[in-house]
């Protein structure tokens, strides 16, 4: 398949490469930053297109891969008119793109993708969805060839999918940096917490996260709280987020159940 | 090694197997539920112990795997009195078990220690301390017979590790815990979500979690957060939690630098 690719970021190189790995071919790199795009039309051995509005006609696939607030006001290319236009983002609606063609879908990565430390063995989960069953087909098939894990994914269900994401992905990445700017601070070493952590995640593979919860907040062990509250005091935000979540882990049998 | 089992819960258990495997001997198991006490002496072929009382004198060290309330209210044991008598427990001081001994330790396994799933390719960081150079030894010795990550851990080190750990792993769990529950409520597949907690985790292998963190807040991304919070608007404990990490994650860099 010839495809274009608007935008630079990491999800673009990521999937670029991907594409690339899989037989594609990536005829042009257009995005913002006229460093990167050149860069990355280097690397993927594509034409740099520096102004939108040069992009040419005819590719397969015209990949979007943009912030959801550039996709919102996404320009006029007449080149463009018609073609396959698909973009990348979680939470925002397949048919944004549908004032441009007929021919609109979705490209979602369920992966925070970061060039570099997204590796070839990290599986990324890729939602699909598209204006026509024709055109999903195509996008469902483009997908399998780079990903395990493919499913349609309506806007509601990847909207529901990225609140989980931001769940599980940049709220425990912001209790990891918290616990390593506490660790620094105390001077003991963070670095053993990463078998800890590790662990966390793989082992909810086997078992219900539900299943697995453990700690002082679990137990009510009200004493061990106030112990670890105690030295917080000169850290109000990490006090305030450590009550909450043990409040919260105490309360969630009854909340769980009462929804 | 000859060893004395007292308790008989996970860390007992999988302490306790790790120890067999690396040579040791569990000669008595003692604890308070008499199932367990005979179904662990059964799988360690030790002598099951149903009344503290009767634990013979004479081991080389007496691991008390036991919760930190019972720690404080450890009972007078004739036979223990100067024997080697060690506890297990992050947050409870290395001589909560001087009144009985001058042979008294810690032997702390950071990590989230459950049976079956704790299984023997994961690493358990051990942090030891003792009341003498000697015994603090003897307990290193030991810890490296079963983990390749051992380290000395004062009361407070150890307690400011306990806090870290609550953080990276009674916390993360419960925000699994959340998009689970949340993702079933919408009928979408949690499992989707799984690569995403994986490469998380994994990730800060490789990469300070500060230097890896994404998502629609620290992107000052107000327009999703926004989309977000509608959709956990029936879910009121899920929105102040989604509310509050994202707020975090957002003024993070102003907070840490301002310590």
């Amino acid at each position: 398949m010839n495809i274009t690719l608007i935008g630079t970021g990491n999800v673009a190189q990521v999937l670029a490469d991907r594409l690339v790995q899989a037989g594609h071919r990536i005829l042009e790199v257009s995005g913002r930053t006229e460093s990167s795009v050149k860069e990355l039309a280097h690397h993927l051995h594509s034409r740099p297109v520096l102004n939108w509005q040069e992009l040419h006609p005819g590719s397969d696939l015209y990949l979007i891969a943009i912030t959801d607030q550039a996709l919102f006001h996404f320009p006029d290319i007449p080149a463009l008119k018609q073609a396959f236009l698909v973009h990348t983002a979680g939470s925002v609606p397949t048919a944004v793109l549908s004032r441009y063609t007929d021919r609109y879908g979705v490209f979602y990565p369920l992966q925070s993708i970061r060039k570099g430390v997204t590796t070839s063995d990290v599986t990324i989960p890729v939602l699909v969805d598209a204006g026509t069953e024709q055109d999903l087909k195509i996008l469902r098939t483009l997908a399998e060839e780079i990903s395990p894990l493919v499913r349609k994914g309506t806007d509601t269900e990847r909207l529901h999918l990225h609140v989980g994401a931001v769940m599980v992905n940049n709220f425990t990445n912001h209790l990891y940096r918290m616990a390593d700017f506490y660790c620094r601070e105390q001077g003991v070493d963070f670095d053993l917490l990463k078998p800890l952590i590790e662990a966390t995640a793989l082992r909810i593979k086997q078992a219900e996260p539900a299943m697995v919860q453990t700690g002082p907040a679990i137990r009510g062990d009200q004493a061990t709280i106030a112990r670890h509250l105690e030295q917080l005091q000169e850290y109000p935000e990490l006090a305030q987020i450590y009550s909450m979540m043990s409040k919260s882990i105490e309360h969630w049998n009854v909340i769980s159940r009462g929804k």
